[in-house]
């Protein structure tokens, strides 16, 4: 199909297709002479892709690019699953070793018995609202930890059982992509319905 | 005590303390003359919460204003964690009447027996990232919904707990709004370290 038409099924403008060929995150076209560029099914799904990550996930074209490549590289799925939770927008530097948040983390870590690498980017996420709570004199709040820890294995492990569904390797790897990168808007998008769920119920039970 | 010394204790600068003044985020100062102002613990607190929401939680000034009169206000709790939800970044508009994703939501929804408002932001939130699950052709990934619900709702009854533990009103108010906005991160950052350990546990034995 030609660009027009690109741009027509995925639904993204000729000038932002344009920008994403500049920045080298869609396949090369066939070519029949050199004005004559030529696009398949690829390059819709490509971009539809992009623009979920983008759009829905909040990465900048930089992070896009790094999941994309993470995607796409012949390596272990537990790193490419790295390198999509490193592309996530979010991520924060440690805490200075000794904060209390790393402590806290690192032990509820290891009472569940999880085997985390020191550079895991969401134990320097987590570390830091520990912190945060203490300094806001909030130090009960911590008291969430353990089933707050229950709560993300559980959906760590439907995470992981969706990937081993999928049908092939570079399915796998865009699930991973996918599912990490959308999955954190889904949990907040929930976590919000429940939340005002129990708030219906323990409020006007509380204040009735 | 004198600005120099809010600054010092909060740890915020006095170009920052002076700009939150200006953006009417912080109480008024006791004045002994109209050039001598003198700040109290209070003004300290507010202080760390300010940034705690903007560094940690990642609100926009607008957004805290928004939060900080919602804990403030004498309205019922459940309304001020409504206040609390729309004021979190990342709230979208609900995909249209008919969307798939829409449908899906509010039946996993009333599966769980949920009493949720037609604009909790939430909703809009997960039923757009089901939407791009399936344009992405990731039909599969709609099956994590119940158990997303139920981790969902283990996190949403602790974040209610800790509300009910708190001494009087305008604790609850605050804890409200601290646990829900910086909650999520908490979540995401846990949802990370427990998907490195599954990694590492299903891929490794897959592929070894």
């Amino acid at each position: 199909m030609k660009m027009s038409e690109l741009s027509e099924r995925s639904g993204v403008s000729v000038a932002s297709i344009k920008f994403y060929q500049r920045e080298e995150l869609l396949p090369e076209p066939e070519r029949s002479s050199p004005n004559q560029a030529r696009y398949a099914a690829n390059h819709v799904d490509r971009l539809r892709l992009i623009r979920a990550l983008v759009d829905v996930g909040g990465l900048s074209v930089a992070a896009v690019r790094r999941v994309l490549a993470a995607a796409e590289a012949d390596i272990p799925l537990d790193w490419a699953m790295g390198v999509a939770q490193h592309a996530i927008p979010g991520s924060v530097e440690l805490p200075d070793q000794g904060s209390r948040g790393v402590t806290e983390i690192d032990s509820v870590s290891a009472s569940m018995g999880w085997m985390v690498s020191p550079d895991n980017p969401g134990r320097a996420m987590a570390a830091r609202v520990l912190d945060s709570y203490l300094q806001l004199d909030h130090e009960e709040l911590l008291s969430v930890l353990p089933e707050y820890c229950s709560a993300a294995e559980i959906v760590a492990r439907v995470d992981l059982g969706t990937v081993a569904l999928q049908p092939n390797r570079a399915r796998m790897s865009e699930t991973v992509v996918v599912g990490t990168v959308l999955g954190d808007s889904l949990f907040a998008g929930l976590r919000r319905m429940a939340q005002e769920d129990a708030a219906h119920r323990q409020f006007s039970r509380a204040e009735s």
